[in-house]
Protein backbone atom coordinates (compact mmCIF):
# COMPACT_ATOMS: atom_id res chain seq x y z
CA UNK A 1 0.00 0.00 0.00
CA UNK A 2 1.47 3.60 -0.90
CA UNK A 3 2.61 5.24 2.23
CA UNK A 4 -0.53 7.97 1.92
CA UNK A 5 -3.06 5.44 1.39
CA UNK A 6 -1.55 4.38 4.88
CA UNK A 7 -1.56 7.15 6.53
CA UNK A 8 -5.12 8.04 5.98
CA UNK A 9 -5.86 3.95 7.13
CA UNK A 10 -4.01 4.46 10.16
CA UNK A 11 -5.68 8.31 10.63
CA UNK A 12 -9.53 6.47 10.63
CA UNK A 13 -8.60 3.13 12.63
CA UNK A 14 -7.20 6.07 15.31
CA UNK A 15 -10.02 8.58 15.31
CA UNK A 16 -12.78 5.59 15.05
CA UNK A 17 -11.02 4.04 17.73
CA UNK A 18 -11.30 7.20 20.47
CA UNK A 19 -14.78 7.65 19.27
CA UNK A 20 -16.09 4.15 19.91
CA UNK A 21 -14.35 4.34 22.93
CA UNK A 22 -15.54 7.79 24.28
CA UNK A 23 -19.19 7.27 22.94
CA UNK A 24 -19.97 3.34 22.28
CA UNK A 25 -20.47 1.89 18.87
CA UNK A 26 -23.90 3.12 18.70
CA UNK A 27 -23.86 6.65 19.34
CA UNK A 28 -20.70 7.14 16.97
CA UNK A 29 -21.51 7.83 12.87
CA UNK A 30 -19.73 7.70 10.44
CA UNK A 31 -19.69 11.52 9.93
CA UNK A 32 -17.82 12.03 13.40
CA UNK A 33 -15.29 9.94 12.83
CA UNK A 34 -14.63 11.83 9.17
CA UNK A 35 -15.00 15.29 11.37
CA UNK A 36 -12.18 13.84 13.74
CA UNK A 37 -10.05 12.58 11.41
CA UNK A 38 -10.30 15.25 8.71
CA UNK A 39 -10.70 12.52 5.98
CA UNK A 40 -13.51 12.40 3.70
CA UNK A 41 -16.32 9.58 4.40
CA UNK A 42 -15.43 8.43 0.85
CA UNK A 43 -11.81 7.00 2.62
CA UNK A 44 -13.70 5.39 4.84
CA UNK A 45 -15.44 3.40 2.47
CA UNK A 46 -12.58 3.10 0.45
CA UNK A 47 -11.07 1.50 2.68
CA UNK A 48 -12.67 0.05 5.44
CA UNK A 49 -16.89 -0.73 3.86
CA UNK A 50 -19.13 0.39 6.36
CA UNK A 51 -19.42 0.88 10.28
CA UNK A 52 -19.39 -2.46 11.22
CA UNK A 53 -15.90 -3.53 9.31
CA UNK A 54 -14.15 -0.68 10.92
CA UNK A 55 -15.20 -1.36 14.18
CA UNK A 56 -13.97 -5.46 13.56
CA UNK A 57 -10.75 -3.89 12.30
CA UNK A 58 -10.90 -1.76 15.77
CA UNK A 59 -10.91 -5.14 17.55
CA UNK A 60 -8.69 -7.02 15.60
CA UNK A 61 -5.79 -3.91 15.86
CA UNK A 62 -6.72 -5.07 19.46
CA UNK A 63 -6.03 -8.64 19.06
CA UNK A 64 -2.93 -8.10 17.10
CA UNK A 65 -1.37 -5.92 20.15
CA UNK A 66 -0.50 -9.00 22.00
CA UNK A 67 1.84 -11.47 20.29
CA UNK A 68 4.92 -9.20 20.14
CA UNK A 69 4.41 -8.05 24.00
CA UNK A 70 3.75 -11.88 24.95
CA UNK A 71 6.88 -13.18 23.12
CA UNK A 72 8.81 -10.38 24.38
CA UNK A 73 7.85 -11.55 28.00
CA UNK A 74 8.67 -15.32 27.14
CA UNK A 75 11.34 -14.73 26.31
CA UNK A 76 12.84 -12.12 29.28
CA UNK A 77 15.42 -13.40 31.58
CA UNK A 78 13.99 -14.03 34.92
CA UNK A 79 12.28 -16.63 36.56
CA UNK A 80 9.27 -18.64 34.20
CA UNK A 81 6.57 -17.08 36.90
CA UNK A 82 7.76 -13.98 37.12
CA UNK A 83 7.42 -13.69 33.11
CA UNK A 84 4.02 -14.40 33.53
CA UNK A 85 3.85 -11.75 36.28
CA UNK A 86 5.33 -9.10 34.10
CA UNK A 87 3.71 -9.66 31.21
CA UNK A 88 -0.08 -8.94 33.49
CA UNK A 89 0.96 -5.98 34.82
CA UNK A 90 2.38 -5.00 31.28
CA UNK A 91 -1.16 -5.87 29.29
CA UNK A 92 -2.93 -3.79 32.03
CA UNK A 93 -0.65 -0.79 31.44
CA UNK A 94 -2.10 -0.82 27.67
CA UNK A 95 -5.70 -1.72 28.77
CA UNK A 96 -5.26 2.00 30.52
CA UNK A 97 -3.11 3.00 28.02
CA UNK A 98 -3.57 2.47 24.56
CA UNK A 99 -6.39 3.42 22.68
CA UNK A 100 -6.87 0.77 20.47
CA UNK A 101 -6.59 -1.77 23.27
CA UNK A 102 -9.28 0.34 24.99
CA UNK A 103 -11.63 0.77 22.05
CA UNK A 104 -11.18 -2.89 21.09
CA UNK A 105 -12.20 -3.88 24.81
CA UNK A 106 -15.92 -1.78 24.94
CA UNK A 107 -16.51 -2.91 21.32
CA UNK A 108 -15.92 -6.56 22.20
CA UNK A 109 -18.55 -5.88 25.00
CA UNK A 110 -20.85 -4.15 22.78
CA UNK A 111 -20.32 -7.20 20.18
CA UNK A 112 -24.37 -8.02 20.42
CA UNK A 113 -25.19 -4.67 18.86
CA UNK A 114 -22.59 -5.04 15.89
CA UNK A 115 -23.50 -6.88 12.90
CA UNK A 116 -19.96 -8.83 12.39
CA UNK A 117 -18.14 -11.88 14.20
CA UNK A 118 -15.76 -10.79 16.69
CA UNK A 119 -12.41 -13.38 17.48
CA UNK A 120 -13.06 -15.08 20.22
CA UNK A 121 -11.30 -13.38 23.22
CA UNK A 122 -9.44 -15.02 26.28
CA UNK A 123 -8.92 -18.29 24.66
CA UNK A 124 -5.68 -17.29 23.49
CA UNK A 125 -5.36 -15.33 26.78
CA UNK A 126 -5.54 -19.06 28.33
CA UNK A 127 -3.12 -20.94 25.98
CA UNK A 128 -0.57 -18.20 26.96
CA UNK A 129 -0.96 -18.69 30.48
CA UNK A 130 -1.02 -22.21 30.56
CA UNK A 131 1.71 -22.91 28.40
CA UNK A 132 3.71 -20.13 31.09
CA UNK A 133 2.42 -22.24 34.17
CA UNK A 134 3.54 -24.69 32.54
CA UNK A 135 7.38 -24.11 32.34
CA UNK A 136 7.80 -22.86 35.69
CA UNK A 137 5.61 -26.09 37.07
CA UNK A 138 8.72 -27.54 34.97
CA UNK A 139 11.45 -25.39 36.74
CA UNK A 140 9.88 -26.51 40.05
CA UNK A 141 8.62 -22.94 41.05
CA UNK A 142 5.28 -23.75 41.82
CA UNK A 143 3.14 -25.39 44.39
CA UNK A 144 2.31 -28.97 44.16
CA UNK A 145 -1.55 -28.45 44.18
CA UNK A 146 -1.66 -25.78 41.25
CA UNK A 147 -2.65 -27.43 38.10
CA UNK A 148 -1.52 -24.94 35.27
CA UNK A 149 -4.30 -26.23 32.84
CA UNK A 150 -7.18 -24.92 35.70
CA UNK A 151 -5.09 -22.24 37.42
CA UNK A 152 -4.89 -20.84 33.68
CA UNK A 153 -8.29 -20.22 33.50
CA UNK A 154 -9.24 -19.06 36.60
CA UNK A 155 -6.25 -16.28 36.10
CA UNK A 156 -7.13 -15.11 33.15
CA UNK A 157 -10.84 -14.83 34.63
CA UNK A 158 -9.44 -13.00 37.96
CA UNK A 159 -7.48 -10.56 35.90
CA UNK A 160 -10.06 -9.41 33.42
CA UNK A 161 -12.39 -9.29 36.57
CA UNK A 162 -10.38 -6.81 37.74
CA UNK A 163 -10.29 -4.30 34.62
CA UNK A 164 -14.29 -4.76 34.95
CA UNK A 165 -13.98 -3.62 38.55
CA UNK A 166 -11.27 -0.98 38.14
CA UNK A 167 -13.11 0.36 34.75
CA UNK A 168 -16.38 0.60 36.84
CA UNK A 169 -14.94 2.31 40.38
CA UNK A 170 -11.69 3.99 39.37
CA UNK A 171 -11.90 4.58 35.18
CA UNK A 172 -8.58 1.67 35.44
CA UNK A 173 -6.51 4.78 37.60
CA UNK A 174 -5.79 2.09 40.49
CA UNK A 175 -5.63 -0.99 37.91
CA UNK A 176 -1.41 -1.74 38.84
CA UNK A 177 -1.94 -1.45 42.47
CA UNK A 178 -5.51 -3.51 42.10
CA UNK A 179 -3.18 -6.22 40.22
CA UNK A 180 -0.18 -5.63 42.86
CA UNK A 181 -2.90 -6.72 45.17
CA UNK A 182 -4.46 -9.75 42.98
CA UNK A 183 -0.44 -11.45 42.83
CA UNK A 184 -0.49 -10.80 46.84
CA UNK A 185 -3.49 -13.57 47.41
CA UNK A 186 -2.30 -15.53 44.36
CA UNK A 187 1.64 -15.96 44.69
CA UNK A 188 1.29 -17.78 48.32
CA UNK A 189 -1.22 -19.95 46.68
CA UNK A 190 0.92 -20.64 43.38
CA UNK A 191 4.10 -20.51 44.75
CA UNK A 192 6.48 -23.93 45.35
CA UNK A 193 8.56 -21.52 48.17
CA UNK A 194 5.83 -18.48 48.83
CA UNK A 195 7.89 -15.25 48.24
CA UNK A 196 5.12 -13.42 47.16
CA UNK A 197 6.29 -9.28 48.00
CA UNK A 198 10.00 -10.34 46.65
CA UNK A 199 8.90 -11.07 43.20
CA UNK A 200 6.06 -7.97 43.06
CA UNK A 201 8.61 -5.52 44.07
CA UNK A 202 10.74 -6.45 40.51
CA UNK A 203 8.06 -7.62 38.26
CA UNK A 204 5.91 -4.23 38.41
CA UNK A 205 8.77 -2.67 36.30
CA UNK A 206 8.77 -3.07 32.50
CA UNK A 207 10.73 -4.66 30.38
CA UNK A 208 12.90 -2.75 28.66
CA UNK A 209 11.52 -1.77 25.16
CA UNK A 210 13.13 -4.20 22.30
CA UNK A 211 15.58 -2.51 20.81
CA UNK A 212 14.82 -0.62 16.71
CA UNK B 1 -51.16 -0.98 44.66
CA UNK B 2 -54.15 -3.57 43.88
CA UNK B 3 -53.47 -7.28 42.67
CA UNK B 4 -54.20 -6.58 39.39
CA UNK B 5 -51.81 -4.17 39.25
CA UNK B 6 -49.14 -5.76 40.71
CA UNK B 7 -49.20 -8.51 38.22
CA UNK B 8 -49.70 -5.98 35.23
CA UNK B 9 -46.24 -4.32 36.94
CA UNK B 10 -44.71 -7.95 37.12
CA UNK B 11 -45.37 -9.09 33.79
CA UNK B 12 -43.97 -6.18 32.11
CA UNK B 13 -41.07 -6.56 34.53
CA UNK B 14 -40.45 -9.97 33.20
CA UNK B 15 -41.67 -9.71 29.53
CA UNK B 16 -38.64 -6.55 29.39
CA UNK B 17 -36.14 -8.49 31.73
CA UNK B 18 -36.78 -11.72 29.18
CA UNK B 19 -36.46 -9.50 25.36
CA UNK B 20 -33.59 -6.69 27.45
CA UNK B 21 -31.84 -10.50 28.11
CA UNK B 22 -31.98 -11.67 24.64
CA UNK B 23 -31.66 -8.94 22.48
CA UNK B 24 -29.88 -5.95 24.76
CA UNK B 25 -31.65 -2.27 25.08
CA UNK B 26 -31.37 -1.11 21.99
CA UNK B 27 -32.83 -3.77 19.89
CA UNK B 28 -35.58 -3.85 22.14
CA UNK B 29 -38.86 -2.24 21.56
CA UNK B 30 -41.41 -1.06 23.64
CA UNK B 31 -44.06 -2.92 21.06
CA UNK B 32 -42.08 -6.15 21.20
CA UNK B 33 -42.79 -5.66 25.53
CA UNK B 34 -46.29 -5.27 24.93
CA UNK B 35 -46.16 -8.48 22.55
CA UNK B 36 -44.95 -10.41 25.09
CA UNK B 37 -46.21 -9.89 27.91
CA UNK B 38 -49.63 -9.15 26.10
CA UNK B 39 -50.53 -5.79 28.14
CA UNK B 40 -50.49 -2.33 26.35
CA UNK B 41 -48.12 0.06 25.81
CA UNK B 42 -50.34 2.41 27.89
CA UNK B 43 -50.22 0.16 31.00
CA UNK B 44 -46.17 0.62 30.08
CA UNK B 45 -46.31 4.26 30.54
CA UNK B 46 -48.43 4.37 33.42
CA UNK B 47 -46.71 2.06 35.37
CA UNK B 48 -42.84 2.82 34.18
CA UNK B 49 -42.93 6.26 32.46
CA UNK B 50 -40.67 4.89 29.32
CA UNK B 51 -37.85 2.87 28.28
CA UNK B 52 -35.43 3.92 30.34
CA UNK B 53 -37.26 3.60 33.64
CA UNK B 54 -38.63 -0.16 32.86
CA UNK B 55 -34.56 -0.77 32.06
CA UNK B 56 -33.89 0.86 35.41
CA UNK B 57 -36.75 -1.03 36.90
CA UNK B 58 -35.09 -4.31 35.95
CA UNK B 59 -31.57 -3.42 37.16
CA UNK B 60 -33.20 -2.05 40.61
CA UNK B 61 -34.78 -5.48 40.52
CA UNK B 62 -31.13 -7.09 39.93
CA UNK B 63 -29.72 -5.83 43.14
CA UNK B 64 -32.91 -6.47 44.95
CA UNK B 65 -32.05 -9.51 44.53
CA UNK B 66 -29.36 -10.41 47.08
CA UNK B 67 -29.88 -9.00 50.62
CA UNK B 68 -32.07 -12.08 51.09
CA UNK B 69 -29.53 -14.35 49.97
CA UNK B 70 -26.66 -12.42 51.56
CA UNK B 71 -29.15 -12.50 55.44
CA UNK B 72 -29.22 -16.30 54.58
CA UNK B 73 -25.58 -16.90 53.81
CA UNK B 74 -24.55 -15.17 57.15
CA UNK B 75 -26.60 -17.03 59.11
CA UNK B 76 -25.69 -20.44 58.00
CA UNK B 77 -24.72 -23.17 60.79
CA UNK B 78 -21.36 -23.43 59.05
CA UNK B 79 -17.65 -22.09 59.69
CA UNK B 80 -17.34 -18.30 58.51
CA UNK B 81 -15.19 -19.00 55.55
CA UNK B 82 -17.83 -21.73 53.94
CA UNK B 83 -20.49 -19.26 54.05
CA UNK B 84 -19.26 -17.21 51.76
CA UNK B 85 -18.06 -20.24 49.69
CA UNK B 86 -21.69 -21.27 49.45
CA UNK B 87 -22.76 -17.92 48.64
CA UNK B 88 -20.91 -17.76 45.90
CA UNK B 89 -22.34 -20.63 44.33
CA UNK B 90 -25.72 -19.45 45.05
CA UNK B 91 -25.42 -16.02 43.42
CA UNK B 92 -23.48 -18.03 40.73
CA UNK B 93 -26.43 -20.22 39.78
CA UNK B 94 -28.90 -17.25 40.42
CA UNK B 95 -26.93 -15.62 37.98
CA UNK B 96 -26.95 -18.57 35.53
CA UNK B 97 -30.70 -19.44 36.21
CA UNK B 98 -32.64 -16.09 37.17
CA UNK B 99 -33.98 -13.52 34.37
CA UNK B 100 -34.13 -10.59 36.47
CA UNK B 101 -30.17 -11.37 37.65
CA UNK B 102 -28.91 -12.10 34.04
CA UNK B 103 -31.36 -9.16 32.05
CA UNK B 104 -29.87 -6.93 35.06
CA UNK B 105 -26.64 -7.99 34.54
CA UNK B 106 -26.53 -6.93 30.45
CA UNK B 107 -28.48 -3.74 30.61
CA UNK B 108 -25.32 -3.07 33.65
CA UNK B 109 -22.87 -3.59 30.57
CA UNK B 110 -25.27 -1.48 28.28
CA UNK B 111 -25.21 1.05 30.86
CA UNK B 112 -23.31 3.90 28.76
CA UNK B 113 -26.52 3.76 26.00
CA UNK B 114 -29.14 4.18 28.63
CA UNK B 115 -30.02 7.22 29.61
CA UNK B 116 -30.49 6.87 33.12
CA UNK B 117 -28.22 6.35 36.52
CA UNK B 118 -27.40 3.16 37.35
CA UNK B 119 -26.71 2.40 40.70
CA UNK B 120 -22.59 1.10 41.00
CA UNK B 121 -21.91 -2.57 41.23
CA UNK B 122 -19.51 -3.99 43.42
CA UNK B 123 -18.85 -1.90 46.15
CA UNK B 124 -21.39 -3.97 47.84
CA UNK B 125 -20.34 -7.29 47.17
CA UNK B 126 -17.25 -5.96 48.26
CA UNK B 127 -18.13 -4.77 51.75
CA UNK B 128 -20.12 -8.13 51.94
CA UNK B 129 -17.06 -10.14 51.26
CA UNK B 130 -15.16 -8.22 53.83
CA UNK B 131 -17.31 -8.64 56.45
CA UNK B 132 -17.59 -12.44 55.75
CA UNK B 133 -13.56 -12.43 55.51
CA UNK B 134 -13.35 -10.31 59.06
CA UNK B 135 -15.43 -12.65 60.45
CA UNK B 136 -13.28 -15.62 59.52
CA UNK B 137 -10.09 -13.96 60.50
CA UNK B 138 -11.53 -13.62 64.00
CA UNK B 139 -12.19 -16.85 63.73
CA UNK B 140 -8.62 -17.98 63.37
CA UNK B 141 -10.13 -19.74 59.67
CA UNK B 142 -7.45 -17.36 57.86
CA UNK B 143 -3.73 -17.41 56.69
CA UNK B 144 -1.67 -14.98 58.36
CA UNK B 145 -1.26 -12.99 55.07
CA UNK B 146 -4.52 -12.60 54.17
CA UNK B 147 -5.93 -8.89 54.75
CA UNK B 148 -9.90 -8.70 54.30
CA UNK B 149 -10.30 -5.15 52.56
CA UNK B 150 -7.62 -5.99 49.96
CA UNK B 151 -8.57 -9.70 49.17
CA UNK B 152 -12.57 -8.52 49.34
CA UNK B 153 -11.76 -6.39 46.00
CA UNK B 154 -9.50 -9.43 44.41
CA UNK B 155 -12.09 -12.10 45.43
CA UNK B 156 -14.98 -10.07 43.79
CA UNK B 157 -13.10 -9.20 40.49
CA UNK B 158 -12.00 -12.82 39.76
CA UNK B 159 -15.77 -13.46 40.52
CA UNK B 160 -17.33 -11.12 38.21
CA UNK B 161 -14.30 -12.07 36.05
CA UNK B 162 -15.39 -15.73 36.09
CA UNK B 163 -18.59 -14.58 34.72
CA UNK B 164 -17.37 -12.63 32.00
CA UNK B 165 -15.25 -15.35 30.56
CA UNK B 166 -18.13 -18.47 31.66
CA UNK B 167 -20.51 -15.99 29.36
CA UNK B 168 -18.19 -15.93 26.25
CA UNK B 169 -17.11 -19.24 25.83
CA UNK B 170 -19.78 -21.50 27.77
CA UNK B 171 -23.04 -19.73 27.76
CA UNK B 172 -22.51 -19.70 31.47
CA UNK B 173 -23.10 -24.06 31.49
CA UNK B 174 -20.11 -24.37 32.99
CA UNK B 175 -19.79 -21.53 35.59
CA UNK B 176 -20.26 -23.87 39.11
CA UNK B 177 -17.56 -25.95 37.64
CA UNK B 178 -15.18 -22.71 36.98
CA UNK B 179 -16.12 -21.56 40.36
CA UNK B 180 -15.10 -24.73 42.17
CA UNK B 181 -12.20 -24.32 40.03
CA UNK B 182 -11.41 -20.89 41.23
CA UNK B 183 -12.05 -21.71 44.94
CA UNK B 184 -9.30 -24.50 44.63
CA UNK B 185 -6.62 -21.91 43.26
CA UNK B 186 -7.63 -19.38 46.14
CA UNK B 187 -8.26 -21.76 49.22
CA UNK B 188 -4.47 -22.87 50.04
CA UNK B 189 -3.83 -19.20 50.04
CA UNK B 190 -6.85 -18.10 52.27
CA UNK B 191 -6.92 -21.19 54.49
CA UNK B 192 -5.00 -21.33 57.60
CA UNK B 193 -5.02 -24.55 57.53
CA UNK B 194 -5.89 -25.49 54.24
CA UNK B 195 -8.06 -28.04 53.26
CA UNK B 196 -9.49 -26.51 50.47
CA UNK B 197 -11.13 -29.94 48.50
CA UNK B 198 -12.81 -30.84 51.96
CA UNK B 199 -14.38 -27.46 51.83
CA UNK B 200 -15.87 -27.56 48.70
CA UNK B 201 -17.21 -31.05 48.82
CA UNK B 202 -19.57 -29.33 50.86
CA UNK B 203 -19.77 -25.90 50.10
CA UNK B 204 -21.34 -26.81 46.21
CA UNK B 205 -24.84 -27.76 47.76
CA UNK B 206 -27.16 -25.10 48.20
CA UNK B 207 -28.47 -24.28 51.85
CA UNK B 208 -32.07 -25.09 52.50
CA UNK B 209 -34.45 -22.80 51.45
CA UNK B 210 -35.89 -20.33 54.34
CA UNK B 211 -39.34 -21.44 55.37
CA UNK B 212 -42.31 -19.73 54.68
Amino acid sequence: MQERAEATRRALLEAAAQLFFERGYVATSISDITELSGRTSGAIYFHYGNKEQLALAVVQAHFAAWPEVIARHDSAPVPALERLVRLSFAVARQFRDDILVRAGARLWTERKAIAVTMPTPFIDWIDTVERMLTRASAAGELAAHTDPARDARSLVAAFFGLHTVSDALDSRLLIEDRLADLWLLLLPALQACPAAEHLLRRARDPLPAPLG
